[in-house]
C-alpha cells in the first residue's frame, strides 16, 4: 500500500470531523478506521505518516459519543488481540521446553504470542504532543463503558499495565503548590478536589497561606496536570473540625512553631488511573519535604472522612443496638423535640437523624455523642468489604501503616458531611515507628491498628 | 516476618560491601541475597524498606564483580520466572474460552500468569535516585553476560520489553547542546562520541560554533545523560570530508546563508538500550527544529561512514575483480612504487591496501580512485545480511528514508578511516518529498534507494 | 566608636518597635534614630554592622505614621545636605580654573562638594532583602508629604535621580503575563489596574484569554511587582467600546486573523516612580513581541480615555456654545423628556448632563453625538495644560509619537466613563512611518497629529 | 531637524565601518559624530532613532584605534560638560538662599546646573543589548587613555559614579559555579583568573571538585560575565602550599568532615569597574552560603600571595639588614655553593635571590627561613604607600576586617609566586568575633590586626 494511499484514506476520514456534534461511528466511516488501525497495528509508514494517522484517530476518536467510542474500541479489543491458535502452539513449546536449556527461549516466544497488537495501537498515541493524557482520559472512558462489551476488559488489563509503567512513581515528580504557582494549575485544583469543596479563589487562597503546604505529583509529559494532591495544615494540636481548619478568617499559625502535620484532604484526580497507585508514596514524600523544612514537626496525622459510614449505618440497623446503651437512649428521649416521632429503640435512631437537623440541636446532639461514637468506632474496626475494611479511606491509611488515633463528633457539619457520616471524622496518624510493623500486620492478617480509646469504644 | 528481622537482614549484607574490590556472590551471602529479592518479589514491608532494600541490593550488586553479576542475574532470572504449571492451567481455561465472553477475562488471566516476578523486582530500584540509569547499565550487563546462563536470555527480553515502554518516544525530550551547556554534559559528549573522536575541549567548542548544531535525546529521570546525540555542520554544500569539517582552523560560515545541514556524526550512548530505537524519531525532530530557525535550508544529508566496507571487502575477494576494470589495473600497476608487491590481479589489491600507506601517494591514490568507489556502490547497494543492508549505517538511514546519494573518496583520512573503509565515506539524503516512499519500498521489501550515478557504479 | 557602642543603640530603638501602632518620632527616640542616620553617613562599621543598622531604621520607619516619617525624612534632608561653605570654597576654584587644565579635577570636586550624605543614607537600604522596593514606597511618602517641609524636595530630587538610574529602561525586563503566571502576580494586577477596574479572577482569565495579550515591565530586584503593564486586544477593526471588549460572554477572536492590536489599558503601578518614564518603550516592545508573533498584524492602536475631558468642559461654557450649532440645540430640545429642566442655550447643557441619565435615553444620546463629539476633537486638539495638551493621556501617546484617530461616542458607559468624559473614548493609532515624524514635530511645537475627521470636527 | 536628517546621518558614518582595521576619528567623520553627539545629549529623535543612534556611534566606537577613542572621549568630555557661566548663576542663588525656605530648591538647581550631557550620552548606550558591558569597557578604556587628556577625568569620574549606582551590591547575584556551569562561563574563569593560573580544563574541574567552591558575583544585565569570582578550598587545617592545594593527583577530601574554609584566590575581572567595590561583600555571602552547607565550619581563612612583597624589598637594602641576624648572615655564608658570589652583608643577599635557585637547594632555602620571614612581616606589618599597607592584598582584607594569621615560607614555588614575593604566602583569617572591631581600628587609625607570632617577627 502506497503512502499515498494511507494519506488519501486520512482525508476521507478528516470528513467524519466535519459533521456537527459527537457521532456515532458506522458503515464506510468504521470500515475506513478499521483501515487505519490495521495500518496502526501494522507499522505501516515512515514516522511522519505515522503521527499523521495517530493524530487523526485520535481527533476521530474525540468526536464520537458514547456509542462511537464503545464501538471504536470495541474494535481494538476483538480484533486486534492474541491469536489463539498461535499462543496455543507456542505454550506447546514452552511446556515441552521446561527443564532444559530452551525453556528460556520459549518463555520468551511465548510471550510474544500473547502480545497483541492493541497495545501497539495504542501507544502510537504517545508520540502526539497531548498523547499521555489522551490515554489516560481512554481509559476513564474504558472504565466507564466497561459493561458494554466483555472483549473491552481485556484491552482495560493491558492499557492498566502499560499505564502502571509509564506511572511507575520513580517517573513522579513531587511539587509543591503555593499562591506563587501559575493560576491555570490552580485553577484545576479548585476543579479537581473531590474532598472539601473549594468555593472561591480566596478559599483556595486560605488554603495555600504560610500555615498551609499543598503537594501535588505530576508525570513530566502532563506537566500542568496533578496527578493526585494533598493539602496540609501546620498546627500545635490534632485537628478537630475541618470547618475550623477552612475558615478563611482564622488567624494565620506561625508555622515554625509547628508540632502537627495534618493531611486534611487528598483528591485524586485521573479516573483513567484507576489501579495505578502512588498515594503512599506521596505522603511517605510530603513527610520527608516537611520535616525538612518544619524540624520541629512530630506528628503526622489525618483530618479524615468515613465516606460509606451512614450508608453502613442504615443498612445494619443491628449495629445501632449494639451502640447505644439504654442510658443513652434515655437521654435523647428526654431531649427529643415534642414533634417529632418517638424513639423506642436504637432501630429508631436512623430514620430520625434521617428526618430531623439534629446537629443544630445541642441538647439532642450531645445526647447523641456517645452513641454514634461507639457506632463509628464499631463501623471502623469490624465492618468489612470481603477481607478489607468497609471504609475505602480507611482501607488507604491502614494499609499505609497509619493508627487510628481519635474520632471526632461534629467535626464535619457540612450538608455532605452530615450526609456521608453523621458529621463524623476521623484522625488517622502516622507515627514513623510503627509505620512499617502496621503496614506488616494489616497485610498480613488484616489487622487493624487503633489507639485503645477507639478499640475499647469498639468493644463497649 | 517483622520488619526488625529485614533491616537486619540489611545489615549483615551490608557486611558485603566492607569488603576491598568487587567480588562474587557465594554462599551464605548468596542465601542472604536470594532472601532480599524473594522479599522484593513478594512486596513485603511498606514503602520504607521497600526503598531500603532496593538501595541496599542495588549497592551489592555495584560491588559484585562479572561472576558475581551473572549469579545475581541468574538467581532473579532462573528463580521468579513464570510458574509452567500455573501457566499451563491458565491457558487450558483460556483456550477453552475462546468465542465465548468469557475469552476476555481468561486471556488476562493467562497474561497474568505469565507475568514473573522479575520484573516486580527490577523495577523496585526504579524507586532509587538513579535508578533508571542503574537499570540501563544492568541491562548493558546483560548483554555483555547473556552466552553464561541461557537463563538470562528471558530476562533481558523482560527488561528490553519494560525499557522500550519507559523510553518511548513520547518520554524523550530534545534538546540542543550548545556551548552554554553545563561542562559536566559536553565532558560526557568527549566521552561518549563514537564515530569521530572528540580530541580536546577546544574541538569540541569549533563543533558547537554559530555555523554548527548539537542535538541531543534526553530522559526525564536522566536528566544528564544524553542516550543519543547528533552533530550537524550548516553549509552552502553538500560535505565531501570529514577532516575539512572538523578543521578548528577553518573560517565560520554565516549560518543565515546555510543551504544544507550535514548530520556528520551520530552516537548511540547506551548500550543497554539496544534494540530500544530513537535515532529515526531525532533526526524528525532535529529537521524540523533547523527548518524554523533557518528558513533557507532546502538540503539535509549526511556525510557517514562505511564502518564494515573493508571487512566485507577483505572476505570477497570475488568482488574486486568486479570493480577494477583492466584498465584501473593498469594504470596501478603503472604508479605501483617499485619496492612493493607487484600487483597482478583484482585480488591482489586488498592486500596491497593493507600493506601500504597508498593514500598518501597522490599518483597511486587517484589511480585506485574510480576502483574503490565502484567497490564501495556495489558495498552499499548488493551486500547483504540477512535480507537487508550489510553495512549498519546504510541500514539506519535507509529504514528512515534517506537515499544514497554520493560517495566520497578519501573524505576520512584518519586512521580509523583508513581501516574502516580505506577513506571512503557516503552522503545519505533525506528529501521530505520521498522519504515516505523510501521507508515504504524499503521495509515492504528491502528496496534501496539511489542516485542514478552511485546506481550506475555499481552496476558498471 | 565601638561595635558594641552601635549595636547597644541599636538595642534600645529596637523598643520603639515594640508599642502597639503606628507612632510619631520623638525625644530621645529621634535622637536615637539621628545618631544612627549619622553612622550611616559617615559610613561607621563592617558590612555586618551597616546590614543591621539599615535593618533597624527600616524597621522603624515602617513602623511611624505620617507624622514620624516626616520628621524621619525632614532630619535626612535637612542634616545630611551638602555643606555650603564648601560649596562656595569648591565653586570658587572650579571657576578659577575654567579654561585651564585644573578645570576638570575642579569640576569633580565641585560635584563632589554637592554630593550630600542623603544619598549615601537611602541606598544603604538598598541592601535588604527588599530594599528596591523600600526606597519606591518611600519616595511616594516623600511625594505624599512634600508640602510638610520644603527640604524635602531636595531630598525628593535626589533620590528621584538614583531610582532613574536603577529604573534605567536597559534595565528592566519585558514579560507577557498569561494564565499561566503565578497566581500572586496576576491578583497584583487586579489590584493595580487603573483604568478599567478587574472585577473577578474570571473577569481577569477573559484579559488573558488567546485573543488577548497582557505585558509588563519588570526590575530583576522587585521580581513580583509590574511596574507598568498593558493590555492588548486583537481584533479585525478599531475597537468603538470598551464594555463590549471586555464581555466574558464575547466570543473568542481567532487571533492568527488579526490585523489590529488594540492596547485598551496601561497602568502604572508604582507611584515612587513618578518621573521616571519607561510607558514609551514598554508599546514599542509590545509592539515588536507582537510582530513576531502576529505577521499580520498592521495596525497598532489604542481605545483610551479622555480623564479630564468633563471637568475641562464644565469650567468651559463658551466651548459648549462652539461646538452645538443651533440645528443640534433645536434637536435636543424637541427630543428633551418634558419633566427635565428647559434648555435654552448650549450653556445649559452641562447641568444637564450632570442631572439626568441621557445616555440610556436613545432618543436624546442620539441628538447630543454631534456636538459632544466636536466638543471632545475640540479639548484634543486646542485644550492646553501651560504649553502641552490638557488631557494627560493624550500627553503620553502623542509624546510617543501616535496620532488621534477617531472619537467613540458612548463607547464607555460605567459610571466612570459617564463621569470623566461623558462616555466618550479616543483611538490613537502608533503608525511606524510617521511615529519618528510625531515624536518630533510635537516635541518641537507642540504640533498635534490628528485625522483630518478629527481635525475637521474641532473646527467646525 | 528631520528624523530623515538623522538616519541620512547615520547612514554616512556607516561607511567608516567598511574600512578595514581599527582607525582614528578624524576630519567629516569626526564631525559627523559631533553631531551625533550632540543629538544624543539633546534628547533629539523618537526611542527608534535614539535606539539606532545608540547603535551606530557604539558600532563606531568600536572600530577605533587608540587615537581615535582618545578623540571620541575627550569630544565627550569637553563640549558636553556643564556650562560654567550656568553654573555661576545657579551658585550664587543657592548661596542667597541659603537659611531660607528657598534653599532646597535652589540646590537642586544647582544640582542640576551640575548635571552635565555627558552621561546623558553616554546611558543612552545602555539601551543596547550589551550595552552595560559596553559601558564597563568603555570605562576601561578611559582607565587607559586618561593621561592623553585631563578633561577625561571628569568624564571617568562622572561614569564611575553612575556605574557605582548601576553596580550597587544590592544588584549583585552570587551564584555558585560549578562543573554543572555553562562551558562558555568555565571558559571565562580560565581567562579571567588572575591569581593562579588554571592550565587547562582539568585543571578547572578539580577547582570545582566536591571539596573545592567557587562563588562569583554576577549583575542582572552581564549574566555570562563574572565580576569577581573566588575560589574556595574546604580543608582540615590552614593551607601552607598553594601547590599542594592545586594538585590535581591529591585525593578528594570529604567536604562534610571540613573545619576550614580556604580562600585561595579572588579575582577581579572588570578593570572598568575600578573603584565600584564589592570584594568585602562577596566575602561575606560565601561565608553565609559556606556555613548554611557546612555547618561544622569553624575557620574562614585565605592563603594570599604578596605580590609586592620583592618589589618592596629590592628598594629597601635597610630592612634586610634588620630582618636577617648575624647568625642567620653566618648560616647563610656556610650554606652558600661556592660558585656563586660571596655574601658579606645583609644588603647582598637581594641580588643573591635574584641570581640563584636558592628554592630548589634545600640547604640554603633553609638558611634563608627564619630571615624571609621577618622581612615579610616587617613588610607586612610596617610597610605603607600613604596612610595604608603597602601590600594591595592586605589593603583589602585588612580593611574587610581579617586579621594576619601566618607566614608561609616556599608557599608558591611557581615562577610567578618567586617572582612576586620569595615563594611566601600568607594566611589572613575571618574570625567573626573580631571583624567588626577590626574594620573599625583600621579605618579609624590604621591599625593592623596580627597575631602575636607575626608581630613579634616583625619586631626581632
Amino acid at each position: 500500500m502506497s503512502e499515498g494511499f494511507v494519506v488519501r484514506g486520512l482525508r476521507r476520514v478528516r470528513k467524519l470531523l466535519e459533521s456537527p456534534g459527537p457521532l456515532e461511528l458506522e458503515g464506510k466511516h468504521l470500515g475506513r478506521v478499521r483501515d487505519l488501525l490495521r495500518e496502526c497495528a501494522g507499522g505501516v509508514g515512515g514516522e511522519v505518516s505515522v503521527r499523521q494517522r495517530a493524530a487523526l484517530l485520535a481527533e476521530t476518536y474525540q468526536h464520537l459519543n458514547d456509542d462511537g467510542r464503545t464501538t471504536f474500541l470495541s474494535t481494538i479489543a476483538n480484533d486486534f488481540g492474541p491469536d489463539p491458535e498461535s499462543v496455543a502452539k507456542a505454550h506447546a513449546d514452552y511446556q515441552a521446553a521446561v527443564g532444559t536449556d530452551r525453556q528460556w527461549t520459549a518463555e520468551s516466544a511465548l510471550r510474544k504470542a500473547m502480545r497483541s497488537s492493541r497495545l501497539r495501537i495504542l501507544t502510537q498515541f504517545n508520540a502526539l504532543p497531548q498523547g499521555v493524557k489522551f490515554l489516560v482520559d481512554l481509559r476513564a472512558d474504558l472504565l466507564r463503558l466497561l459493561d458494554k462489551d466483555p472483549a473491552l476488559r481485556s484491552l482495560d488489563r493491558e492499557l492498566e499495565s502499560r499505564l502502571s509503567a509509564w506511572f511507575d512513581v520513580g517517573f513522579l515528580e513531587l511539587q509543591r503548590i503555593t499562591w506563587n504557582s501559575p493560576a491555570a494549575l490552580l485553577e484545576k485544583l479548585i476543579q479537581y478536589e473531590a474532598v472539601h469543596e473549594i468555593r472561591s479563589w480566596s478559599d483556595l487562597k486560605n488554603r495555600l497561606d504560610s500555615d498551609r503546604r499543598c503537594y501535588a505529583f505530576f508525570h513530566p509529559r502532563m506537566p500542568m496536570e496533578p496527578l493526585i494532591f494533598v493539602e496540609v495544615a501546620l498546627t500545635e494540636h490534632l485537628a478537630d473540625n475541618v470547618q475550623a481548619l477552612l475558615d478563611e478568617h482564622a488567624p494565620v499559625f506561625d508555622a515554625q512553631r509547628a508540632s502537627t502535620a495534618i493531611f486534611y484532604s487528598i483528591s485524586n484526580t485521573q479516573p483513567g488511573l484507576r489501579g495505578v497507585s502512588f498515594g503512599n508514596f506521596l505522603l511517605k514524600r510530603v513527610v520527608d519535604d516537611l520535616k525538612r523544612d518544619y524540624p520541629r514537626l512530630t506528628s503526622f496525622a489525618t483530618l479524615s472522612p468515613l465516606p460509606t459510614f451512614r450508608r453502613w449505618a442504615e443498612s445494619n440497623p443491628e449495629a445501632w443496638a449494639k451502640a447505644f446503651t439504654d442510658s443513652d437512649l434515655a437521654k435523647i428521649k428526654r431531649r427529643l423535640p415534642p414533634e417529632l416521632a418517638p424513639v423506642t429503640s436504637a432501630g429508631d435512631l436512623a430514620s430520625l437523624l434521617s428526618a430531623h437537623n439534629w446537629a443544630a440541636d445541642e441538647q439532642l446532639s450531645s445526647a447523641l455523642r456517645s452513641g454514634l461514637t461507639r457506632l463509628a468506632a464499631r463501623y471502623l474496626l469490624a465492618a468489612r468489604k470481603g477481607d478489607q475494611p468497609y471504609d475505602p479511606v480507611a482501607r488507604f491509611h491502614l494499609g499505609n501503616g497509619a493508627h487510628i488515633e481519635r474520632l471526632n463528633y461534629l467535626a464535619d457539619t457540612s450538608s455532605r458531611g452530615s450526609h456521608q457520616s453523621y458529621g463524623m471524622m476521623v484522625n488517622y496518624v502516622y507515627d514513623p515507628d510503627t509505620i512499617e510493623e502496621n503496614v506488616e500486620a494489616f497485610s498480613r492478617s488484616g489487622e487493624i491498628a487503633a489507639a485503645t480509646a477507639i478499640r475499647r469504644s469498639a468493644r463497649d
